[in-house]
């Protein structure tokens, strides 16, 4: 029996989150699910990052342990020939017995993906937001470096536990325009809190635009005593990469 | 009653189609449906270019007669209102009463997207072709070169009445990388035969993996006796726009 870390991608949109849920289309369970096939009897794989429903990812990982007599990427394409079109498998390792991709992960990375139109693009709807009138590049990236370093973000989300600790060390928060009309967030911290990213780009969107000073990013960083109410939608958030030591 | 020309946008991947069919789901079924709750009396609607299946569209042209006594922006609103999610309008203007989009076509431009990875991957997989090993841009683009100007395309696809003409006007050919691991074709010609741009992508894609020499797109061009067999899929090709006088 060896432990393997699996990095996987999926198109969020037809699944209802990450997390198994009894009688909901669930990446977890649609992963156990191939995995039995190839002769896994775990109860449960682990992971490293709680997505919600219609949330996309570019590199989740996973862990599970599993009698394979074959190679890893054996293993990887055994995976994607079980797995369903809108989930697949990126990499394969062999990994220590003991590792966790959440508790081992030193932080995480999430992309989030805006287009500026005054009408619906079905072409960029399925992974982006759209966002009208368009906020100015500069305004975003002011709002944004605000969030830089250590903080309590209560007003951004909430802990997984209750009552839990709501500090975070944001590492990197930067706005690049990409194209035209797409502006891309790109955030990691060593942690987030349930619906963090979308209440920051909800709020920096707001500043972006000029309908609200950045002064309130200060603010909800420092004297809310209350959860933001601007909160993007799903489709345009991706968790993008989990760094470990 | 006044003639309109309206720009659509599509995502081809649940639609069979731009034209009509009895008992499928295709895009003018669907704009004829939403023009109906409008007020629209008329047979059919006009359009530029026929995709098939699974093909996209950002530039879509139709055009079609209704009395409408608001403004175009207010028809363009009240269309994407009724239209499903995976079809919108991008443009609406009044047009000249004897305006076809087709036949007024002075050329048109479609876009064909790669991506170059070892497994599939989910997040692109809808609008682009998995191509693997990557071509080289410069053979890519030595194949297309070849095709510029005016021959006689029998090789790549067949004309929408039989035994029509074949010979056709490349205006542009031409490849561009597009990050790490993605590359996109860009063609326009005065028009197009059946499944053209997607027997030219076939070919060029063998041809910039070094599996075919680039010699093979000048004997399509010149000495073909039959249909080249290399088809890309659909789902990689879009109708980007349509030029008028």
């Amino acid at each position: 029996m060896e432990r393997y870390k699996v990095i996987l991608a999926y198109d969020g949109t037809a699944f209802s989150g990450m997390q198994r849920q009894a009688s909901e289309r669930t990446v977890q369970g649609e992963v156990e699910t191939a995995l039995r096939k190839l002769g896994w009897s775990g109860k449960s794989i682990l992971f490293a990052g709680r997505t919600d429903a219609g949330v996309h990812a570019s590199g989740q990982v996973v862990a599970f342990d599993i009698e394979w007599k074959h190679s890893s990427p054996d293993l990887q394409n055994a995976m994607n020939a079980t797995l369903p079109r809108d989930l697949a498998v990126r990499q394969v390792a062999e990994t220590a017995d003991d590792f966790h991709p959440r508790y081992d992960a030193k932080n995480r990375q999430y992309r989030y993906r805006l287009y500026c139109q005054p009408q619906r693009d079905p072409l960029k709807k399925r992974f982006a937001w759209r966002v009208w009138p368009a906020p100015n590049l500069r305004n975003l990236n002011a709002g944004a470096k605000l969030l830089l370093g250590e903080h309590d973000f209560a007003a951004f989300g909430t802990p997984q536990k209750e009552a839990g600790p709501t500090k975070r060390k944001v590492l990197r928060a930067e706005w690049v325009q990409s194209g035209e009309d797409e502006f891309v967030f790109t955030v990691e911290a060593n942690a987030f809190l349930y619906h963090m990213v979308r209440r920051m780009v909800g709020l920096l969107v707001k500043v972006g635009q000029g309908f609200k000073e950045k002064d309130r990013v200060f603010e909800a960083l420092n004297e809310a005593k209350e959860l933001i109410k601007e909160m993007a939608p799903a489709q345009g958030l991706s968790l993008v990469g989990v760094d470990y030591e």
